[in-house]
């Protein structure tokens, strides 16, 4: 039986004067004549444990030139060191090389530019940095579906091959099984898809809101979380072309309501990884984003405001700073808007009833036919973080939504039947993974929380 | 705020004698001349609540010719029936339209063929069947995130999106951003790819296992959990296109530490769903596959047998059965043989060290030389469930079983480096949830237990 270092470390007391047995990664090995000091992460705890070993030691020699990057067994018993910084350590009874690291093993313990761990993407979570930021995201994806299930939402796995060109196939991935250097072509010298596997041609999605919108008339409240698509070719920082999405859908839910389910559940995920990652957002606080758990805290703490989009053109119209975009009640809140807004109200605002031209076919019209129930979240420095909407019910008004922007009825004929068979007032949201984890990380690249990113030109791994 | 009909079930006595608010659909309604009977299902419950009203309400008449599938609220009071079969009903005291269904909606209070409720895939969750199955999905899914969680795994979401053409690309999809009808070629006439969106050929993956051994070596323990696809173009029961699967890999873990992984975590599964899903196990054991219920408790009891496939093998010859295909050293099992060692085990069995002429490049090569340190775990009626290894963690036979299996290590070096830097003993497995769905359901055909299937032909919705 081995143990991992979090259960030594969160239970001390518990394995004081024991022995265990630890397997993990040597992160550095400090050698001095009669006895020497391996610090073995095994990567269940972002802090490593101490190894003391000495000349009693039979292989001691050979453990001295143990280097960075090695895989070991140690066997050992804890001692306890209060009065030290690491507060625990093992004395080394045994210690076997499992695993031999190179001279010129990538990681060593020093600072690496973000730009070169990029390029090791296989072997960065052997950093401090990328094992925190990892491991936040693995907890906050546990968070978001503790919350969802914990309220009885149904988990539904929409599909990512689609069809259905509705949403415009310009941002969708084309897929296929033909072989591109054999194309079968038809009379008029186009494609012919129908050789293909599913007899005509496929994408893989951007969104999974309509299936699941189908679903949430079945069982009332539903989310998606899985991978989404987007061909975007542009090289941001905030931009990738695969990233995982987050698509709650609640039936006999109106705008109101939607807006108390999303900030009662980024509340509840932002306390779980506080609770759970205290090290890891510690870390992330004094070394890539001071004031970051403050900032959370803060958030835990705020009362997220609620305006109008008019309502925030006219605050932006009044403040007292020169916009590079001016304000426009016709159109979208600029990058300097969102700081000045969450600034004006000490944290995160929603922003409700956006002018109908700027928003999708979906959203409800609200009574002065100007606006519909769409409703984004933004938050301090992170701005937009979650974009949702009261749906439109009325299968009418819908339909001539669908005319004015040019939406094909005919391929999601099923998608309208929800407003056929027993239609009600619902709403949904979506949620950005990686926005998430790039605000509760203070990280700034999307590169930098997504384990293998995928970017214009960049598909390695 | 309204109630859900879970809480009001579950709860009872709660709720008793208390005014209640309930959004669902009509799934019947029994009007008589004084009073009547909506059964009212919201999705939170298999079972529908009954509500009764009577020509005390305003809209007595109106309320007789609600149809089936329409969406109501009622407010009403909780009164308890002990003695009936409802246990519960809500005497109505007012009780409001809220969407319309007309004569011919599809889901109608009988039963309905599973190829008729496959071509209303976005219905379907409104019958009992599929509620229990997709609700069960959801609860499963929960239960491999909260194993897997509450041992401080990682949950790693490994690309889809990939160029590593090393596992075959025959079986993967294609994916492009170029236009079909215009696409740009090479001087020796191939399709020109650095001018697609990553600068070369990509795919969809059907595995995470490579990416995800390389955040096994940094955090120890982690799991994938995400979609795959196959380009498989067999119209079967048991293949898909698109499902989900479930790949843990744990560094320092040999093949017996993997196979008790293995039964603990498919015994909490199965425990958890048992659990939280008592009337929807009952309802499949009632309506989809008699004697369920037992065989997923006697799971939980079962010790899993484990052999060799050489073992295996010489069962299977001394048997007293004409096989329609022999047994046979160095192949596989056929579902004939599988079905009888279940059997004769009484209960799952784990088979291991299979002839490495068979299986993966990456899987531990054994000390005879010939057979490799591969896993499969087969339970009863389902066949195979699991597969897994003990990785093969010496570069120098992993290179040399690549060259036999012809697989280019020029594509994957970073994955190669797993076994330069520090590596060590280390296995993982890979679990179809859809083949988990269905042994927990009863379920026989995949496309039943996908919410939105994708086979060959078929990508609708």
């Amino acid at each position: 039986m081995k143990t991992k270092v979090r259960q030594l470390f969160l239970n001390k007391e518990e394995y004081a004067s024991s022995e265990v047995r630890i397997c993990g990664w040597v992160r550095t090995n400090r050698a001095q004549a009669q006895f020497g000091f391996l610090n073995v992460n095994d990567g269940s705890y972002l802090e490593s444990v101490q190894v003391v070993y000495d000349n009693n030691l039979a292989n001691f020699e050979e453990i001295s030139k143990f280097r960075v990057g090695s895989a070991v067994e140690v066997v050992g018993t804890v001692v306890l060191t209060p009065q030290m910084k690491q507060l625990l350590e093992i004395r080394a009874g045994q210690i076997v090389l499992l695993g031999d690291s190179p001279e010129n093993y990538p990681i060593q313990p020093k600072r690496h530019t973000m730009e070169f761990l990029r390029d090791v993407a296989h072997l960065r979570p052997r950093t401090n940095l990328f094992e925190a930021v990892f491991r936040i995201r693995s907890v906050a994806a546990m968070a978001i579906h503790t919350y969802f299930q914990d309220r009885g939402y149904v988990y539904v796995h929409t599909p990512l091959i689609t069809c259905a060109d509705c949403e415009g196939s310009d941002q969708m991935f084309k897929i296929t099984t033909l072989d591109f250097n054999h194309l079968p072509y038809t009379e008029d010298k186009k494609v012919d898809f129908s050789k293909d596997l599913f007899g005509k041609q496929a994408f893989i999605t951007g969104s999974g809101q309509l299936q699941g919108e189908t679903f949430a008339m079945a069982f009332g409240d539903i989310y998606t979380f899985g991978p989404t698509f987007r061909t975007e070719n542009s090289n941001t920082k905030i931009h990738a072309n695969e990233f995982w999405m987050i698509e709650p859908e609640m039936a006999f839910c109106d705008i109101d309501e939607l807006m108390d389910i999303e900030e009662e559940m980024l509340k509840f995920v932002l306390r779980y990884v506080l609770d759970r990652c205290p090290k890891e957002i510690a870390f992330c606080d004094r070394f890539v984003k001071p004031g970051l758990q403050k900032k959370l805290e803060d958030l835990l703490q705020a009362t997220f405001g609620r305006i109008t989009h008019k309502e925030a053109i006219e605050l932006l119209k009044k403040a007292p700073v020169r916009w590079e975009f001016a304000p426009d009640e016709n159109g979208d809140i600029a990058k300097e808007h969102e700081k000045y807004l969450t600034e004006y109200f000490h944290g995160p605002v929603f922003i409700k009833d956006w002018p109908k031209e700027i928003k999708a076919y979906y959203m409800k019209l609200n009574a002065d036919n100007k606006t519909v129930a769409a409703v984004d979240l933004i938050v301090p420095e992170a701005g937009e973080l979650m974009g949702g909407s009261q749906r439109e019910e009325n299968l009418d008004v819908l339909l001539e939504r669908m005319k004015e922007l040019h939406v094909d009825a005919r391929g999601i004929d099923w998608y309208l039947d929800t407003r056929r068979y027993g239609g009600c007032v619902h709403s949904g949201f979506g949620m950005g993974f990686e926005r998430l984890i790039m605000y509760l990380t203070g990280v700034e690249n999307i590169r930098d929380v997504i384990p293998f990113p995928r970017t214009p030109k960049n598909c390695e791994y």
